[in-house]
Parts: structure tokens; sequence; C-alpha cells
């Protein structure tokens, strides 16, 4: 517990500023860096600061009471993937905005492939952010081991499938209902009277991915092999799979993309083939990237999953886990939180 | 001058792993974190190590042989102009590959606006990073200041133009030769036999867009005014400021935009009033950023600086700054490149 008392008798900005004689907004800035103060007066501040013992309340304001006052947001993918999918950048701003709430400093990192864990690991080990904040983690992924060993407390976006993770200790995660919301995709193309319902699947070794491939099972129990193609997520993707889909099974009256960018990359090849959406062919997408699926032409008929609050739930999450410690290991993971979703109907089914 | 027999004498991972009696990956993977390595294992590798007094090579493979083996990238515009500007990208894609090369590790912030500004100087102050990059700053940024505080090396992308930026220490930094690019650009327009050439002008607060348009007057001494059109960079300020253009003088016949993504958006007008490009309108970029510069119809002509080298050479001349100590105040800046830009010719112009 705190004791008001000592809080009370820590000299405040105030008394400085009255101290050296100046204002208010010249201590903060001399106490805050110095930009813009002249020298003499920055010393005569710097010298009431010395005199009075006064300590600037950022511990107060920040994440934790923790030295650092930063925390490290590591995206589990190459730089161009980063910069060319709007998911990330909304992930990101979630983020952003709550850890500048928190008065805690956002320094963004990357992999661009297993070569770059050793650095990372390094890093995250030297004691320069209180917490990570990891995403876009695959199953094959070594870097949640590398996180792990460094001991830094972290909490994932998207439910962790990872090696050995089961008999790991618990993980906080932030996700979205994945495969309900795939069911929800689904059940609506069914209710437009849709009977060949293809779907382009997101990569393999990604919970996101499989899980909406699971809704879209569980709701076509007996769907076709050849009315699935698979794709990585990005817009290039979607299209070689709409082309082999629509080779395999030219029958197809609908399409459920698992996100957004690869169902606007089918959209363009359903376009060049004459196939009109939603008449010929309806498509669903998920995510709901404003920036993808309110710029198709039809706009997409998609799943709606709160990213930017994802991101700042991530925050409060690491939070948590800060004040309170680490959960312990085989403990469940009290902390994580499936964010439920939503269809949002546009033009395109 | 290292000794080299004391260096001769240091223990080797291969000394480690024959002590240990284990591979030398084991002690490889062990030295840098111990992702997958069983404990006992893990532990007979760490018992070697400190009988040999075994010490990592990292320093040796680093930027410099300072603690902290992480460098920060500021750059000082709002996230949503990162992620939208495939500029960005391509600086910071420069920037990590040479940082990974060094093995040093890139953590990037941003700028959302001056009240960053505190927060980001409290975490440069507070000795994590080797060194600071930064790019992008505009002319009444607060941000030089702030890092010039923090007394850590840091170098520019861009020419430095901040107020007091003359008077202040000696800044490196590394630029293109803009001034000259836009004279490139605007002579190949006249050379075409175009006579009334438009200029769209990037943001007044940042040097790189002052200097394109020196260079369009340089040649063009006596342009009217109402030829000139200001723009932010942006595809959507380039769309603006056509339309401006094409109201204040409809006989236009070539325009030349002080970047790619401006010419874009201005391209996009000229098409929506029936405008040909090249035959009615000419219009020449400056970037080369390669997903818009050929992506447009028709492809751009523009301006091509070496934008991924650029970001590279910052890392070299930080590494540089972090080798031979600081330069003097008012000393010149030996370090700074302006590197040389082409005109790269495509149907646009």
């Amino acid at each position: 517990m705190p004791d008001p008392t000592a809080a009370g008798a820590r000299p405040t900005l105030e008394a400085v500023a009255a101290h050296a004689g100046v204002s208010r907004a010249t201590v903060s800035r001399v106490v805050n860096g110095g930009a813009g103060v002249r020298r003499p007066l920055a010393d005569k501040v710097r010298r009431a600061v010395e005199e009075l013992g006064y300590v600037p309340n950022h511990a107060a304001r920040s994440l934790v009471t923790r030295r650092n006052g930063a925390v490290a947001v590591i995206i589990a993918e190459p730089e161009f993937r980063i910069f060319s999918d709007p998911f990330f950048e909304q992930q990101v701003r979630g983020i952003s905005r709550e850890l500048t709430a928190h008065d805690s400093q956002l320094v963004l990192l990357w992999v661009e492939g297993p070569g770059d864990h050793d650095r990372i690991g390094r890093y995250l080990s030297g004691g320069h952010v209180d917490g990570a904040l990891a995403f876009s983690v695959h199953n094959d992924d070594g870097l949640p081991a590398v996180i792990r060993r460094t001991q830094v407390p972290a909490v994932f976006g998207g439910r962790p499938g990872w090696a050995g993770q089961a008999a790991d200790r618990a993980v906080p995660y932030v996700d979205c209902d994945n495969r309900g919301g795939a069911r929800l995709a689904v059940r609506h193309l069914l209710g437009l009277g849709r009977e060949r319902i293809a779907h382009i699947a997101g990569p393999r070794d990604q919970t996101s991915a499989l899980d909406r491939g699971d809704g879209y099972r569980d709701v076509l129990l007996d769907a076709d092999p050849a009315l699935i193609a698979q794709g990585d997520f990005t817009a290039a993707s979607g299209a070689r799979a709409m082309a082999e889909l629509l080779q395999r099974r030219p029958d197809l009256d609908a399409v459920f993309a698992a996100n957004d960018l690869m169902a606007s990359g089918a959209l363009g090849v359903l376009r060049e083939r004459g196939l009109r959406v939603p008449e010929d062919v309806a498509l669903v997408g998920f995510d709901d990237v404003v920036s993808v699926a309110e710029a198709t032409d039809p706009p997409l008929t998609t799943v709606r999953q709160d990213i930017e609050g994802m991101g700042r739930l991530m925050v409060r999450l690491l939070a948590r886990v800060l004040n309170q410690g680490e959960p312990e290991p085989g403990a469940d993971t009290p902390g994580s939180v499936i964010m439920p979703v939503e269809l949002v109907r546009r033009a395109s089914a």
C-alpha cells in the first residue's frame, strides 16, 4: 500500500517552478528533455529539481511501475507482409493508442525468418522492455519459445497452436471467435440459396485460418474437398485459389474466403472470367478490414472482428499480467479473451 | 589494438562442445537462448561455458561494441502514413537488411504528434539503443531537438531543414539530389515540347519537397504561379491538386508531381476528365517507388532515387559515427551523403 503521507511529501512540479522562479510549463519541458528551453533557464530548473529532490512522476503514469516504459510489439511476419496487409496496421493502431494512454513506448519488431530469433531473444533479454505483444505466430514458429526463454511477460494475438504449447506455461492471448464467424458466413450463403459453396483457406500453420476452415466444415459436413483451395492470406494467393476452384468446380455459386484480402484477389479473377458477383457467385470475406472490404467493387460482405479493439485488449491484458505476476505452469489462462464477431452485409453476398 | 594472443586464448564454441560432450549446434542453441534444448543437456552446456569462461562472440558481430545491439528507427509520421506510403517500406527494408547484416536489432518507433516526443525522449535516454535513425522530419518538428538532448548518436534521412539546425551540432544525413532530379524531370518535359508544365508540390515543411520545387523553378524561371498547386505527398492530395490546376489552367500540357503517390492521384483525375496521358498531359513523378510507378496505367516516368540504398547508407553512416565519436559542434558534416538520381522513362511522359 502506498503511504499517502509519503506521497504528499513528494515535491510537486509547482514547487519546483516556484523555487526556480519559472513557469510550470518550463519545468515540465526541462524535466522531459529540455527541448526549447535556453541553457541558463534550464540550469536554474535543474538546480531547483536537485535542491528539492523532485522526482518526475513518470512511473505513476506508466503501464506498470517498472523501469523501461516500453513494450515490444513483435509481428511474426516479414516486413513486406506487415506493410502490405492492412490487418496489421489496424491491430498496431489499437495497440499504439492503448500504449500511449498508458504512457508506454511502442517499439515494433518483426521477423524476416528464424535467423532473426536469436537476435530478438537477446534484445528481449537485455531488459529494454517491460513486456511483449506478439501476433501472427505460426504453428511451427520458434518465436514463442524464444520469448518464453527471455522471461519477458508476453501476451499473444491469436490462439496459440504451436508445438508443445499445451504442456507449456499458460499463455494469455486475445483472439476472435474464428470458428463461429466462419459458421455465420457459410450459413448466410446457405440462406441465400447457394448450394455449392467453396472455401479459400488461410495458411495451414495458423490457428485463425484452421479455425475458420473448421467453421466452414461444421456447417458443410459433406463438403466436396474439390471446393476447398489453399491460400496464404495474401490477395495474390486468393486470386490463385479462385482460379483453381473455377477449374475444378466451374459450377460453384459461392465462396467463403478466410480473409478479406484473399476475397479481394478472388473477386478480380471472378470479374476477369465474366462472372457477376453476387449474381453468379456470392462472396464473403473475413476480418472487415475497412480499407479492403469497403473498397472492392462490389463491397464485401464479411465477418467483422474488432481488430483495433483486440490490439487494445492485448495491452490491457499485458498490464494485468505485469501487475499480477505470471500465471503458474499448467494453470488455466484466465486472462485470455475470445471476442465476438458479427456478419456485415454488403453487396457481394 | 586487440591482442591476437588474447583473442587466440579465448575458448571457442567447439571447445565448449567438446568439454560438454555435445554437438556444436547444441552449444550454439543454449548460448543463444536455449530454445529446443532439454534442461539436463542445457545445464551441462552452461556448466561447460562457466568452467571454460566462454564468452559468446556477439559483440564482435554487432554494429559496434556497445551493449544494446539495437538501433531505433524513428519515422516522424503518424502510423496511417507509414503503412500507406510504400516509400517508408522501401527505406525501412534497406535499413532492416543492413542492421541484420550488422547483427543489430531494429526497433521501429513513430510519432503520432508532438505529444509523443517526451516519451520517445525518455525511451532514447533510457540506454536501450546504440543509436537512432530518423526520417521524414518536418521543419517545425521538435523531434530533432528531443533526439539531440538524449545524446544518442543519430543519422537523419533527408537534409535537415528544421529551425536552429544551422547553429546546431553537425548532423549527419543521407539524402538524394532532390533539386537536380526535379530539373531532370522538367527538362525532360521541355524536351518533349511541352510548354505549360505544372507542378504539384510536396509539403512546405520538408526539405525534399522544397528542393524539388526549387529544381522546377530553376528550369522554369518565369513559371506562372497558377501552375503550382500544393500537395502533401499523399495520393489524395495529388488528386485535389490536379483538380485545382485544371480549373486554374485548363490549357496545361504537362505535370511534374513531387512524388509518385501524388502523380498516381493526379492520374486518376486526368482520366476522369477524359484527358489522355501522355497525349494530352504528360506526367512525371519522383521516387520510383516500384509498387506505385509501375502499377499505374500508363506506368509513370519518374525520377528514381535508390530508397533502399539510402536506408542502408544511413546504417553505415551510423556505424561510422558510433566508431569515431560525435562530430564537433559547428563542424562540417563530413559523413553526409547526397545520392545521385536518374530519370526513368516509362509511358506517362
